[in-house]
């Protein structure tokens, strides 16, 4: 695929942007580019994935996302494939004795309205078409590099296994933990995950990002009971009063010496109208560590703050844990051969052996599976000038750095068979 | 009609609860029925309201609306006469020489789910088929109420004219002003409401209700920033800590000696994913006084705390008024000739002047409008056992005081005409 | 004592205004002003009051207020029969057969600094001389009123017996329920208490007010743990945080239809140093209701709150029950000869039947004690122009209406003896 | 002075804990002992100290203060060298040609009530004597040091000029400033500083301690507006509602990817009565931040939340600056030397170059001022074993550590003046 073809892919998934477990539109158009090529076998949404996911919409969600995607000229073959919003595919290509290695990309779009000004996307005709929806992460870079990779590896020496994993649902750290589930990743000896941007500029790259945060996502739901708010507000037991003090004192957990904490009550909703007192109100709650143990004391004062919040407005508490992810380090003596080869490629300028996250993702679950049965792995950094911030409006990548993305992957892939680090 | 044919249509009209300007169904029922009688008028939707209206959906809700009242079996032509949501009708009896007697009745539900264990409509087979939504206050009675007396008044000697005006949107103290702007009540001598239940067991009747609490509603947007809640915290200005902060500030608005005050955040909603720092969030809100002065008071400092919260967590604060209500006092002329014929219903055991309403109203609106032009109002309380309160997943009302309510209302505006008290 | 004495009078205890269970250098005054007057009998201090008493302050800050007394000039005889802050006295008059007339005052202070600008008492050079309290209620009128009436009654016809009970510590409902302890009231068969102001201007007279609110006062301790909070925060269990949780969420519980409720967490305190995490936090909290269930309703929400807050930040909560005082009514039989009485004295330009307090008042204590063993018992009012609200900094009072009060009061006891209602 | 003539003096000085500015006891404690030595200089309180200092109490406070220390048997004459709260001492050695080497350590004790059980400093009969104050953070051993190192220099072969400052005010960030502002170090070469236990064991030492978190201490006062609780709630501007929602919304200013940050809001009050809106409320706050710039983004958002704490309930604010101090590194090459003198230091295990403190301290500006001319700083942790957390009721020190501080700082000291690092 040429450097053109590839900037056209990458847009065509920017105006396509879907969330967890919907990107049906943007499988079908991995699937369909995947099989052009001379691949040695094609896993598909349910081939690829466990059966326990977390964050999975209901049936009326899915299906209104399928037909947006039929809508939007996906192939309705690939489509029905994806059934239950197992999305998602897996390329396997053999070519001959050497040793596996997988590369993650990460597919999934976000809740955000993009920007309709002031913004490349918009102003280049390749702004989202699902209206509140948006790639405000790059993953529509990184699904591009998967493809851009195979090819590369295709054209290449390559002696060994490769597996590319297209994940879904990284946003909600829901993809993780069943594509491990697969078993595609059981005999992969050296695991490659990517991301681009992070606050380094195009022509850096960084060689093994550690600092993953450890996170653990939420979902509280208060239920008291609901009375006509002028005639007799005291028969009320306040849903909406219960969740507005559990919000407060969530953001109140003391900070802890010992490193990074985080906590986000990113989603809120309650009540029905004006003149009810609410019975119900529901909550989307976040907390992160630098280490699991940080996250998990975070989640100890998050439950006690959100049950203690319920007591003190006589309301009902439930928490569903929706998603965890334990924090992981890249392997230093793979990420020095992603270093060495990176340092080769046009345009890289700077390579820096190690940064921290600062965030979290669900990459970890495949690090530690690979791992813990005796392979390496390592995150890859691809520096890109991003005007604004990840998760915000304005996001865009530099597309050049999609380039340098396929060259120093692919460029490692090779060496790390020939070197075996 | 007869009892059992007046049941009937109130357990149809409770079946198909509608909220605010979406009754397209419950108007097209009534005007069905209306159609078939000698009436000297009747008047549609827009033909009954000044254009200006609060609360009203856009116009995707209103289709999904129309389209669930024409699969109920609305009939299509009076559907289409509805459409923007101008529903309700007003029906015109001229029966000779005598004074203009009005009568109100409200024909809204709620945003409310009903209960489906130990609640007469469920096991009678005539509980809500709009899912989440509910005749919870007695709407489905008080416009069956209006047919009833229709008839009563079509077989009696009444000398004068009438009108009944069926209105929507009460819920969202919506339906009121643009009934008076219509017009049609400009040459009411007398007006009747009619309310049941309010705590007043079957065989209660209240002669003229006062206590209506001002209202005013509010709908309250913040607008912060987005960031990633893991990776850049500090970057997001926190619209949903801004709504929190603001929900249990308001709900801590003084007390007030001058008499009763009311406050209720009763919707709230922000952010789309735990993992983003909430850009934007929004509540509804209300605010009652016993006096309209008190309710000022109440929005006042309510709209202070809102300010101040959004400046707080540093986000823009946007406040619509939505609607208002004014307080209102009956007439005791009036209600003494009410009290009167009630005294003389069978099944009436106690009749009382007068009560407090305790709630708002916006039937105040239409009060004012008579009693500022010379007539005279009151507004009728008919009892009736209701197993939990207004505006619950279990309220219910006793069918026997249908028949109270058209008996008390038809003789007193029977005797109305002749005693112009 | 003339006119002009008895504003003497007023302005010395209004220099010198004690707070509850405080009032050495006031009820030192007062004794000495009645040993100059031909009385029966005369109880000072523990001879007035019963042994149990609520929110007596401790020894230290007793001494320190003995000795302020005895600097400012008090008898040192008469502070020591007041040792323990068994303060107030009682002074009775026999006058041949009739029946046993009580009337009942306060004289205690409070806890805010007077005004030192704007304000009479301080342009007359009778500001307090106890900085940081001040006679911001009027007892200074009413201490003053108790002696005048006794003196009205000495030069009267009066046949009876008439007992004054200058009642300490009112402004935190403690002094009420061991004057009852006391026994002095249990043959009372009529009793009058007094208040001025009360938004009631000079020339009002209020015959019998109702509408107390029953009070019950809560103190809260919360302890957590300490800890450094640089170093250590999160080691630390945040007792101050605990306590702005609380406070919140007590000014929002939901108000109630049946009537008036009020919350007030007047006083709190918590921490040691701002690098510390603070350990433990007090507050003193009251609810008040227009009937003794709005009362306890406040109390049971107050106190749930309480704990949850305790929870929410793992504190330790304690919450002592300080003082509660119930509603009451005045009869209408007594307040009709007291509002007769009024009509006729010199000022009074209106009588009002009755009225409502909208506060809380321990006189509640005596007058149900009276009631319940057959007597009557009114709480009369007598306007007096007040330039700001009661506990305020600038509260004053209009002198003149002293001579209302005695006049009003000394008139009404004659009556009753004479027509016993 | 023996191992056990040091013991008893660092126990005398546990008995008598002074908080910052009120060190009138230690101070001359420590002058006493300093005077029986062969000292070149001897400075004491104010010609010490620059003459602008933060957070000094008033004069009842001092003048309270210096009343205790003369009762504990303080010697006059130091005493009232030290009026005004100008506590603190300086030491001088001048031993020859040679650099000029600085050792501070710091005096103050802080407001916590220390433990009387399980406690050894309550079962050997030394606690605390002034109730509610404790040397909990081992700054009675930092005394002890800096008296002992005089003695060790005094009998060694050191070659220059020693200067040991005993600084007042740390726990409050006040004496730092003045300490540089009196000008003693502008010629010091080398600086050493010390602090024992911070989590460290007794046999470790950390030679150079970095990571001070930069600091700022606010002092916050809301006015609003007093009334009655009970009868005019409405009249009230509740200063206490005002500071409980700036406390909650402090505590959740967002995390900060960029490092650590802190907030605390250590001491509230509030209020007069329980039955009176309170008027006005203060609170001690403070800010940390791992850099300067962290400090600062921490105290923005703090002067917001604050700000618009007063705006939402119409009180007034002010905020006054009390105290910062700056981040500040230790000199690797200092540390180097430190490090290799401790090894050889009987009792020393383990010696780590460098850790990081997580608090705050004001040695950071005399490190700062040292640096700033060209000189070298290091600040030196001596482990101890203490059963719990610095700033808690039962901190408590290895009194080993003092011998070992001794000898670390003394050796270190005579080894800078012949290897000048």
């Amino acid at each position: 695929m040429s450097i053109e073809d590839l900037r056209n892919l990458r847009r065509d998934l920017h105006r396509h942007p879907e969330p967890a477990w919907r990107e049906f539109y943007t499988t079908a158009r991995i699937v369909d580019e995947l099989e052009t090529r001379p691949l040695d076998a094609l896993y598909v949404g349910p081939e690829v994935l466990g059966e326990d996911r977390n964050a999975v919409p209901d049936d009326d969600e899915l299906d209104s996302w399928m037909a947006r995607a039929r809508e939007a000229g996906a192939r309705e073959d690939i489509v029905e494939r994806l059934a239950g919003g197992y999305t998602g595919a897996l390329a396997v290509l053999e070519r001959g004795e050497g040793p596996t290695v997988g590369l993650r990309v990460d597919i999934d779009g976000l809740p955000i309205l993009e920007a309709d000004d002031d913004h490349r996307p918009f102003e280049e005709g390749f702004r989202s078409e699902n209206e509140g929806f948006m790639h405000a992460c790059g993953h529509d870079a990184h699904a591009t590099i998967g493809i851009g990779v195979i090819d590369a590896i295709l054209d290449s020496d390559f002696q060994g296994t490769l597996k590319v994993v297209f994940q879904p649902a990284e946003e909600v750290i829901g993809g993780g933990e069943p594509v491990v589930a697969g078993g595609h990743l059981d005999d992969v000896d050296y695991l490659l995950a990517v991301h681009v941007g992070l606050d380094h500029p195009s022509g850096e790259v960084v060689a093994g990002i550690d600092g993953f945060l450890a996170v653990h996502h939420l979902s509280v739901a208060f239920t008291g009971e609901s009375s006509h708010a002028g005639a007799r507000p005291e028969q009320g037991r306040n849903a909406n009063l219960a969740l507005a003090t559990a919000v407060q004192n969530l953001h109140a957990i003391p900070r802890h010496a010992d490193g990074a904490t985080r906590v986000n009550a990113g989603v809120i909703e309650g009540g029905t109208a004006s003149n009810i007192v609410a019975e119900a109100s529901e909550m989307e709650v976040e907390v992160r560590g630098e280490t699991t143990d940080l996250m998990e004391y975070m989640g100890e004062h998050a439950e006690r703050i959100v049950r203690a919040a319920g007591e003190m407005h006589a309301c009902e508490v439930e928490i569903e844990s929706v998603a965890r992810a334990p924090s992981a380090v890249s392997d230093p003596e793979l990420a020095d051969v992603v270093g060495a080869v990176a340092s080769g490629v046009e345009g890289v300028e700077r390579v820096l052996p190690s940064d921290a996250l600062g965030g979290s993702e669900d990459a970890t679950y495949l690090m530690q599976h690979v791992q813990e049965r005796g392979g390496k792995a390592a995150y890859v950094g691809i520096g890109t000038d991003h005007p604004t911030g990840h998760h915000t409006p304005r996001f865009d990548v530099d597309e050049e750095s999609i380039r340098i993305g396929i060259e120093t992957l692919s460029g490692a892939i090779e060496r790390i068979a020939v070197e075996r680090p």
